[in-house]
Parts: structure tokens; sequence; C-alpha cells
């Protein structure tokens, strides 16, 4: 089904300045658009409530050397007419390649505002020294929106035209004024790291809490702003709203932050004469910039775009025709809308593979989580203060003894792996270069061809694929871009050579080239390459440290993970809170599924370690993570020997599907409680599960979603009465009973705990 | 002949500090070392007069944000103590692949200093937090010396060590302090241009001019200083030395610089509170660094090295066990000595290709000059404002009609230089992309694979190679190094597929990543990377705009040219000096050879196009070029018709080598004349050329180096009595004799002019 019908299409030259009404198709979700003294300007409301009150569009240019050859250096922000509206509606339901529903429906009122700047410029010299001769100028840009029942999609449009070539962002400067002191769950705004522990405060409370939600000893470190949070931004109004804001489609294009006025803003703005810590980056990290000031400060409780510069700290190069990302507002009174809304799915372009029949959900484990503890190592030797790849013969360096990617221990993961059904085995160290891989401003650190002596690349592939399974390749980059795009090819070869389909790739440390951050246009850029690249090699990506997702996943099905937040690995470097698994799914996969590599089930690392770090999770609310935290990818992260203490509970492992023909969230409430019934795809079996904070959970679920007159077999993995987190992680019950539709299960989740239940049809 | 005799080693811990006196094998190049206060010094003279007054040696490191990772921080600058001292002497004769001479001699006495820095560090928090404990250092670093009969080349070696592992390079401060005010040919010191006309000057006069030097329209131009020059630097003094300041073996490592420490250095730095120009690079630029005039200032008419930085103003990222490239120095007082020097090629390693049958000299035309000159276009059509190469049918796109590397044309190239014995033919503008290729920021600016529709790569092979020609390929990258790396393999393999054997690379404008230089570490890491992969298909390289060579050409003799001066193709924007092709030998060409395509025989261009520019050059001066800029590459740069109108000038450019066994510099003066015979390898046939500047010259040559008995068909091609480089170019004469051994050739060079003689045994 797909229809586009343009309803409404008049012009203009230029229109009066009144506002122009697009409501939802069902009419909750209400969209005013106007131009405000030459400004675009937006607000929306749901329901009736304000969500987003007056809020201006726009971008600031760069000046450029080239400005003579083309190059724009006129701001994007002001001085515009609307001469042309458009409205239509869309209506459309498509299947992904994989997901939460079979079927998604893209159903929204489209419209479309053309603006046009006209103006002569004054004669100039070009920073090239050429003479630049005074002249008229016009020029357009469209601002597309797409207004949902669960909120909008808005985009800057860039067409071809004789005085819209090339240009380079200083910074977009989109606004976003909230209606209120809002609850809000942030991280930190930061140019090269997501893992931070999600903060809980008031708008009004971001400046005062900044210093102590930045963990400053991550020497990636890089923010911007005592005010500056990341995307995907989660609040709740004091009138019930639950607002989101993030990004769709974030291509060749910088990822955006969103950095608060408030009310210290404007005091420190009326203090520094015209500075403002929203609108004054550092002149040094701006070349050529405007000056400070030059538009107004808007209201407090307005995030204002941010977005990540380059080494030399420009945001952007575009040539048109080119269009920004969408920056996404979805909004509700019930939580559960939030994490059943596909509106950044489609907001993406349909799915741009021919072929994606290799393309499969997968259930894996791997060599992995006993280096995280720091009881094995990724690394060979520690025979050299630091290694040169050319340099040396691995057949003769002294093995350190600790080097967990061996062949036995190898084989014992893929015997488990066969075992219990899962479908892959990651080897992490299997590849030289381990020995000094991070924080060394290393280019050459990894070939990704050359396994280390006891890692016999071609027997261990060929055991796995004797029993069924296949090995889930590591691609650390270290985040030297340019060493892994001049071996990746290669690196691709040798994957297919082996029979690899899956390749976790990774992002640790400074990127080099020197000065660029992780989220800038040419990372996002450089994800993408490897996303696309990887397709021509019929290999699926699972990329850690990347880019917060933005839904890129529905256009390239084989970027079937990321990980762009704190995941389990946390919980081994001092934890993370219990309610962290209760947040994210509200922020970090909005974009995407993330590889949080759940599954932990002996909890206290020093008890097979000298770890002293422990997971704030009971074993009941590890199974739980299996649902609420929805992925095609799902690891089983503990090491089989502790999942062989509970072969029981590992049961539901075994059993959970990870792809879905339909999903439910039977309740939600962020940093609290989520619970979801999910329907495996192709099956008539349904599982569910329910995760809390640190507080506990007590739920009735009704099973009216089963089919009528069907029974099934149902088991319940739940918390014993006293389970605790911290004091009893391992107290659980298994109980089996025959439901049917209709049926009711009490459940208790205890603090930190949670539920899951399979229910089979018979 | 190889030997290699330590006759001297001895330790003292810390040794008396006394200066060390190291002599060349024949004695006239004297150097010492010392170490003086700390800090290690050199001295060096010829035949007794000063060459380089005490200069200190040193690096300033960079602090990092991972100092705790084991990132070093203190500088290698000074609190050294020499340790260890080692001299010996090698004598060693090679035979390059292609070159001046069949054979060359490398004959050195070489000194080595271990110097020692050892100290407490005080309890301090690195940048990232961690808390450093104090703790006693030591490392080691060497300084290696190799004094030739002609100068001496020395670097910094870093060995492998527990407190020398990594690390960031601030600056080089490396010093040159010369004994006067002597003449200088420099070019400004520039991170991405070294297209600038040269200026003569003496260094003290080099501030003065500097504004002058600068061709500021050039958009690539990043001048550092008032005082910076760029290497390799060629000088006079008073009492008649000729003195060359330049590098070998530059690989991994930025690019230097010099920076002249003048009088009004002196007066600057005492006026600004120890700030000096040569010691405060902007804070900005600089991370961390040191404070300003942490080390004193050197003497006036001091050149202190300045190397090339990054995005971020870093100019190195280091690890041991590494070395900086070698500083040479050459020196003679006489000037055809520079000339002969093998010096710079015999610091570089031996050659790394294990076959190199596949490379061999080149003389070629091409489809360029008239796209040069403006008469003709890179890009097929005029249709867009812009181009995305994806979203282009070509085949459907209109033509502009002006479109250079079309089939027709391209034959009659291939017919040309077939009939007149040339190997190759270049075509510029055969692939997609030219029409908004520079200066837009454009990442995805070629693909180097998809051939205009007017440009059947196939049937131009195919119709080349059925008449015994080559095209030469050209990959313009427009400096998106990203771009072509993602690209470059795919490219190779397209030369292979159809048979193309070299390829001309350019780097016209900025680096993208922005924020690089040309002539940074990560550039010249990859213009190498590019050789090697090429060297991997057997394709010979090119590279214009690329770093100024440093030898490197004997260790991968696939790097057959380098463009990395003023062209040929500035005779069509604007012009260049007379003098410029009697200057480049001495600088430019002392590290490798260059293309500098000449060849011009109609020098007035409007003759035959719009363009208004002239080539400062006779027809004989044009010919006396392929002997005088040696290369193993020589294009003859003009038409077809303009050579079909002299083509009995144009013989010599079909007669003449391009690979030799024996090459003499008769006469030679800076910017005034350079006199040379070459025996033509595997021959017995000599070629003589003489080129001269705006003045005329006047040259006897007695043919002593003739072979004894034999007699030759001599051919002079040289200035008629009335040539002149402005008013009568064309102006020649050509004389046939038979000589024999002994005999003298009496020339008159007319301004401008220059001669060419042909020696084929009988």
């Amino acid at each position: 089904m797909k229809r586009k019908n343009f309803f409404l299409a008049f012009m203009l030259l230029p229109m009066a300045a009144m506002a122009t009404e697009v409501k939802s198709p069902n009419g909750n979700v209400v969209l005013n658009f106007t131009i405000d003294d030459g400004r675009p300007t937006y607000t929306l409301s749901y329901k009736g409530k304000d969500v987003v009150r007056p809020s201006h569009l726009g971008l600031e240019l760069a000046k450029d050397k080239h400005a003579s050859m083309g190059m724009n250096e006129r701001d994007l922000m002001d001085g515009f007419t609307l001469v042309k509206e458009e409205t239509s509606t869309f209506d459309e339901t498509w299947q992904p390649i994989w997901g939460e529903t079979r079927d998604i429906r893209n159903h929204y009122v489209e419209y479309v505002a053309v603006l046009q700047q006209q103006w002569r410029s004054a004669p100039a010299k070009a920073a090239s020294g050429m003479q630049l001769q005074p002249r008229q100028h016009r020029r357009e840009i469209l601002i597309r929106f797409r207004v949902y029942d669960d909120g909008i999609g808005f985009r800057y449009e860039f067409p071809q035209q004789q005085d819209l070539n090339y240009f380079l962002i200083k910074d977009e400067r989109t606004e976003f004024a909230m209606a209120g002191d809002h609850t809000a769950w942030w991280l930190p705004g930061d140019y090269d790291t997501q893992e931070q522990e999600t903060q809980e405060t008031k708008l009004s409370e971001i400046r005062s809490r900044m210093q102590e939600a930045v963990n400053w000893g991550n020497s990636s470190v890089a923010v911007f702003s005592m005010t500056g949070v990341q995307t995907s931004l989660q609040m709740k109004s004091q009138d019930g709203l639950y607002i989101n804001i993030h990004e769709a489609a974030c291509a060749d294009y910088a990822t955006m932050h969103l950095e608060l006025v408030d009310a210290k803003t404007t005091e420190l703005t009326t203090k520094l004469m015209g500075g403002s810590n929203a609108y004054t980056p550092a002149p040094s990290t701006v070349p050529g910039g405007s000056p400070a000031g030059s538009y107004p400060l808007p209201q407090p409780f307005t995030f204002v775009s941010h977005l990540t510069p380059d080494a030399t700290g420009l945001k952007g190069a575009m040539q048109t025709p080119c269009e920004t990302p969408w920056r996404t507002i979805i909004v509700s009174d019930d939580a559960r809308d939030m994490l059943s809304s596909n509106l950044i799915l489609n907001l993406n372009e349909p799915c741009k593979l021919e072929d994606t029949s290799w393309i499969h959900p997968t259930k894996y484990c791997g060599v992995w989580w006993e280096m995280i503890v720091g009881k094995s190592s990724w690394n060979y030797t520690d025979e050299f203060p630091s290694i040169k790849l050319d340099n040396i013969d691995w057949t003769k360096v002294k093995p350190n003894g600790r080097h967990a990617a061996n062949n036995e221990k190898v084989k014992r993961y893929i015997d488990f792996a066969a075992k219990n059904g899962l479908d892959q085995v990651l080897v992490e160290g299997w590849n030289v270069g381990w020995e000094d891989w991070a924080n060394m401003w290393k280019r050459d650190v990894f070939d990704f061809q050359t396994p280390y002596p006891d890692f016999d690349i071609q027997m261990l592939n060929d055991y796995a694929h004797s029993k069924g399974v296949k090995l889930l390749m590591h691609h650390e980059t270290s985040s030297s871009t340019q060493n892994y795009e001049r071996h990746m090819e290669k690196a691709f070869q040798l994957m297919n050579k082996y029979g690899y389909d899956a390749v976790k790739t990774g992002y640790v440390g400074d990127i080099i080239p020197r000065g660029d951050h992780h989220y800038s246009q040419s990372m996002n850029n450089h994800y993408l390459y490897v996303v696309k690249e990887a397709a021509k090699h019929h290999i699926m990506v699972n990329a850690h440290e990347a880019t917060r997702p933005t839904g890129l996943c529905r256009t390239y099905p084989n970027l079937v993970g990321n990980e762009s937040a704190r995941g389990t690995e946390y919980e081994a470097f001092g934890g993370s809170r219990p309610d962290h698994t209760c947040i994210l799914p509200f922020t970090r996969l909005q974009g995407g599924p993330m590889d949080y590599t759940p599954g932990i089930f002996v909890t206290r690392l020093n008890t097979w370690s000298n770890n002293t770090s422990w997971a704030r999770i009971t074993i009941a609310g590890s199974l739980a993570l299996y649902l609420t935290m929805y992925s095609p990818l799902q690891m089983a992260a503990d090491l089989p020997e502790n999942y062989e203490q509970f072969d029981d509970a590992f049961q539901f492992i075994r059993d959970v599907a990870c792809d879905w023909d339909e999903s439910i969230y039977l309740e939600a409430e962020p940093a609290d409680y989520i619970t979801v019934a999910r329907k495996a795809k192709g099956t008539d079996n349904w599982f569910i599960g329910g995760k809390c904070d640190e507080n506990g959970h007590k739920t009735n679920i009704k099973l009216d979603f089963l089919d009528k007159g069907k029974k099934y077999d149902c088991t319940i993995y739940a918390d014993a009465k006293d389970a605790h987190y911290e004091t009893n992680p391992q107290a659980y019950t298994i109980t089996k009973r025959v439901v049917k539709q209709g049926d009711v299960l009490k459940l208790t989740e205890a603090p930190g705990g949670g539920f899951a239940v399979s229910l089979m049809a018979k």
C-alpha cells in the first residue's frame, strides 16, 4: 500500500507572514510553521499541549578562502521569504529485513516550505585575494517536515543552484524550545564518547550536574559545553508528555548534539556583551566564523543544535543537491509509544541492497568477557616495550601465557555454541598488534590479516563449520581509520576466504588522522563506507564506538548492530546503575539496535577473577534483556563455565528468538521498568521480558495477545522472592505451566531484576 | 666493494666535554661534535673555511593526554651527556636502476654519538587525570653523522627503550649557523606549495623580500614565517663556498623547512620578552607546547629547522625504534660539485624492490599543454553547476566541445609518438570528475575508473600498443587523499588490465582530510604508500605537487619523477624567469628528478591560443633542458603540430637519451649557466647541453671525455646569432661535423638560450 497525494500546493512571492498549520493523520500532533522576521520558525503541540515553543531554524556558514570559486559564506539564518508551500500525505507499509515487527507503517502528512534569500553583495576581496564584484544573489532552500501521529521529522534541503553549489557549515542552529523545565535523561555532549552513565535531572540542573556527569578519566572525553547533551535525548514534562529528540539518516553529515540555553546562559551573555556559551565557540576552532552574537539568544529551556567539528573546527563541507539528516521529535503521553515508535526508521531510505538473503539474525558467544574482566589478554606477548608489525617474527616471540584467542579455548567456545544452538563465536585478539594498540597514535596498528601463532584460522573455521557454527570476525581499528581503510578490502577478502559473514568493528581511542572526532562528518562517512564495502562482500557489521545510530540499518540492513553507548563491559569497569538498561531503550535504541552483550550470570567477577567490579543485575534480569534490549544480534556474554552452572536458566537464551513478527510494549517508564511481549518471526511462539530498576517492580501480564484457542507451554524465569541485584542476584525460579489467551501472569521483579517468559505454541 | 671498519670505539660515562673531530676521506670536510652545556653541538668546515658555526641539535616534544600511557613529553633538547662514540669508514660502489651515472660511489667516515639524558620526574597529573608517580628516567638517543668529501649528512636515531617508546614532536630544532651573509637562492617556506619563483638575496634580505616572494593569489599558500625558506636551499658565501642544505630519506616524517634567525629576530625577541619568531609558534597551533623562550635564541644567520605540522599543529608522532631523515649539507668551492654530488642518494637505503625489470626510462608526449594553455579543457561538459559522480549518466550529458582527451586527438598523439620514437602518451582529462574538481572541498571527486564517453580506453590502448606505444595514466587526486586511497587498488588494477605501466599523480588544492598539509608526516607517508602499492602492480609513479623529493627513488626506483617545483606549466601562467632552469638543478633536483616537461618550441602562446603568456626560452635552450634537467622521464611538452614546424630541431628530442652511464658537469654557476656532457647508457654516444640565464653565455667545450681514436657524428643545435628568448626565440642553427677526442666546440648561447649537441659514435 503506497499513496502519495498532493492536495495543497500554492505559490506566492513572497507569501504573507502567516503561520501554516499541519496536523498529523490522527490530528494529535500539530506543527506550525512561519517566517518570523525573515527567520524560519516552527512550533509543535501534542493533543493541544506545547511540545516545542517558537523555535528558529537555520545554519551559519563558514568563510572559506575559496569563496571566489563559488563557496558560499552568507549564513542560511535570516532574510528568508516563503515562496512556496506543498502539503501531501503518505501512507505505506513496508517490511524490514529484520526487526521488532514484520510490518511497519509509514504514515505522515508532509509539509515543504520553499524559502528564498535575495541580497546584493558588496564588493569584497576573497581570502584568496581575488576581487569579488557586487552582484545580485538569490538562493532557495527547502525545509521538509513529516508529521506523524507520534512526532515529527524535519530537515533542510539544498537544491543545486547557481548561488548555492558548495558551502561550509560553521554550525547548524536548529532550535528546540522546550515548554518547561522537563526531567531529562541525558549524556554529556561529547565529540568522542557516549559511554557515560545517563544523568537524570531537570533541564535547569544540567549545568550544575555536568562536572560530575563526565568521566574525566576517559582519555576520549571531548566535552564542548557545560550544557551540551547528546541525542537521543529523552524527556518527560511535568504535564506528562514524553518527548524524545534525536536524528534520522545521518550519513555524510556531522552528528548533532544539543546545547541548552538556560538562565545562566542568558546571564553570561549579558555579562559578556553579546557572547554566550551557546553561540561563541572559541574563535580558534571556527576559522573565519561570523562574530559572536550575530543572532539573538533563544529563551531559556531552548536546545540549539551543535554539530561535531572536524580537525579544523568546521562542521561540514556540503555540495548541493544535498540535505541534512532529519531532526526528530517523538512525542506521546504514553511512555510505551516512545519504544514502539518507528518514526526514525520510517524517515530513512528504503533498503538499498538488492540481495539481502545473506543477512540473518545471530546469537553468539565469544572469547571476550574474560579479557574485559582482565583474566586473560588480547595480546600474545609482553616481550617488547612496543611493536611494529613489520619487524616481528611472531613464531619466535615469547608468549605471555595469557593470550585468550588460542586454538584450545576457541574450540571450547565453538563446542559450547554448537551444543547450545548459538550461531557464531566472536574471537577478539586473534590478530597481531594488540601489544600496544591503544592511545599511542600508532597509524599502522593492525593489519587485520595476520593471526597470532596460536590461532589457526583455517583449522578453527573448519572446526566451527563442521559443527554448524561460524566464527565472528573482529576488527579493532584503534580509531586509525586510514589504516583500516587501507587494509579493509583484503580483510574482507580474508573473511570471505574462511567463511566469516559478520564483523565486529571497534573505534577505541583517538581518531587518526589526528584532530578528527568520532562523530564528525568524515567519520560518519567512514562508518557507512565500511558498511557499504562490507555489503559487497556479504558481510554484516556490528560497529563499536561508532556514532550512535540514526536508523540507517533500514537502508543498509547489514548494519546489524552498534555499541555506541555504555555496554555490559562497564560492569567490569566499576559497574553501571541498575536502571541503566531501563533508560537505553528510550535513548540509545531509538536509532537502531545495540550490541549490549547481555547475559551475565556470575555477577560477582571476583569469584573467578581478580576483578572487584560486579554487575548490578540478577540472573532473571539478565534474561529479560534479550527482550527489552531489542537487537537482531544477541550475545551470550558470560563464560561457558558460568552458564554451565545455571544450565536451566540458560535454556531461555537457547530458546529466545532475535527476530520478530510482532512486539507489544506492555508497560514502560524511563529508568523504572519496561515490559515487552514479542512474537518470534515465522512462528506462533511468544516471549515476554520485564526489566526494572533498583526499586523492583510488580506486574500483571494479561495474555490477551495470544491466539484464541491455542495453548502454549509457558516457562517463567523469575527472580526468587529474596533475589536482589546486590545481595542475591543468582536466586531465580523456573515455573512451567500451560496458558491460553486471556490468562494473567503475576510477576514480581526484584530490585535490579526482571523476568523472562517463553510461550511455545503447542 | 664494501668495507666497514670500526677503528675507534670507546666509552666513558659521562665523557669529558671535549670536541670530537671527524674528517672526510680526503680531509676537505671536517666535522666537530661536542656537548655544550648539555646540548649536542656541531660545526662544519671545508678546506679550513667555516661552513657551519657552532649549532645545536635537538627536538622539542609536545605534551599529550596519553602521557600516562608512556608518551614522552620531556624535550630532547638539553641535559645530555655523551656516553659513547663510534667512528667507522664505509666505501661501496653501487649501480642505480636509472641515473646520471652507471656507478655511484658511497664513501664516507661515519661518526655516531650516543647521548644520554637522566632525570627524576616530579609527581604530576597527566592530562588524562591519572596521577604520575615520581621516578628516575634514563633515555638514550644517537646522532649519526656521515662525513663525505662533498658534505655531510646527519640524523637523530631513537632506539627502542623503556623511557622512549612513543613521542610527539612539537618541532625539530636543528640549527645551521651560517658563517656569513651568504647569497641564497630560496623559496618562501610554505606547508603546501613550492611552485614559487626562486628568490636570490643575501640572507639578511630574506625578511624584506618575503612579502613580494609569495604568490598570495595561489590559494594553496601556507607561509609560516617572514624568514622561513624551503629546502633544498642553495647558498654561495662571499669567500666562494657553495653550500646546499636539504634532507635525505624523508619518509614517514614531516618535511623540513628552515627558519632564519636574523638581526630582526633578535630585536623582536628582546622586545617581546622571551618570544621570538623562531621559537614562538602560535600557542593555538601547538597543543601543550612548552613555553616560548625555553631555549636561548641562536645567533643571527642561523637557520633553525621547522617541520610541517598536521591539522592539530603537531609535527610528528613517533614510535621507537625510529630516526629522522638525514639533514644534508653539501659543500664545495666548485659549483659543479653541487650538481654531481650523490650525497643525498647515498644516504638513502638501497633498492627495496626485488624485481626492477619493469622500470624503464621514458620519453613521452601528451594531451596536456593545450589544456594548460587554455585552448581545450580537461572537463567534458559545462552543463551542471556542480557534479556528483554517482548522479550523472555521462552518455547523456551535453559535451562542451572543448574536451581534449577524445579518441581522435589521442590517436593523433599516439601517431606522433610512434613516428618519433616516443615511448608513451600522457592523457589528462580522460576520467570523469573534472567539471568541479578543484578547491571545492569535494572528497569524492574522482573515481579513477570511468572514462568520459569520448575516450575509448580499450580501443586507444589497443591502438597505442599496435604502434609500439603505451598510454601514460593520469590520476589527479585533487588532494583528496582519502578518496584516492579508497580507489587506488582498483585504479591500479585498471591500469594493469589495459597495459599502462606509469602514472602521473597530482595533488592540486587543499588536502582532504581538512587541515592537513602537503608536506606533513601523514602526507609524506601517503606519497610513499602510493609508490609502494604501485610497485606491487609494476607501475612507475610521477607525482606532481607532492613533497619535494629526498632521494627515495634510490630505494623505490619506480618513483621515476616528481614535479614539486615550478614547472613548464608556469610559462602559460605568466611565465618564469630565464634563469629559473639554471637554479633548479642546484635546488629542486638535489633530491631527485623533476618532471619539468620541457620542450616548448612555440614560445608565444598567443600564436595558437588566446593565452598571452610566453615562455622565456629559445628553441635551442629548450633542447638543452633534456640534458641540464636530468630525469629518466622526459616529456616533449609542445603540440605535435608545433614540433612539425621545426622537425629538424625536434630531431634532437628524438635522439636524446634519458638514462646515462656517465655525466660530466663542465661548467656551472647558480642562476647563470650549466653545461653538462652525458654518455647514453649502454652506448658510446654522448650528448651535451648548455643552458644559460637572460645574459647569454659563451663556452668552449673540450671534448677530452670522448674515447680515444673514435670518431663521432656531431650535430650542434645552437642559438642563431640574433636569437633572444624574448624577441627571436625560434632562431637556431644546426651544424653537423665529425669530431674526435680533444676537439673543441665553441658555442654561444643567446640570452635565455642554450645549446644541445649529439655525438653519435661512428
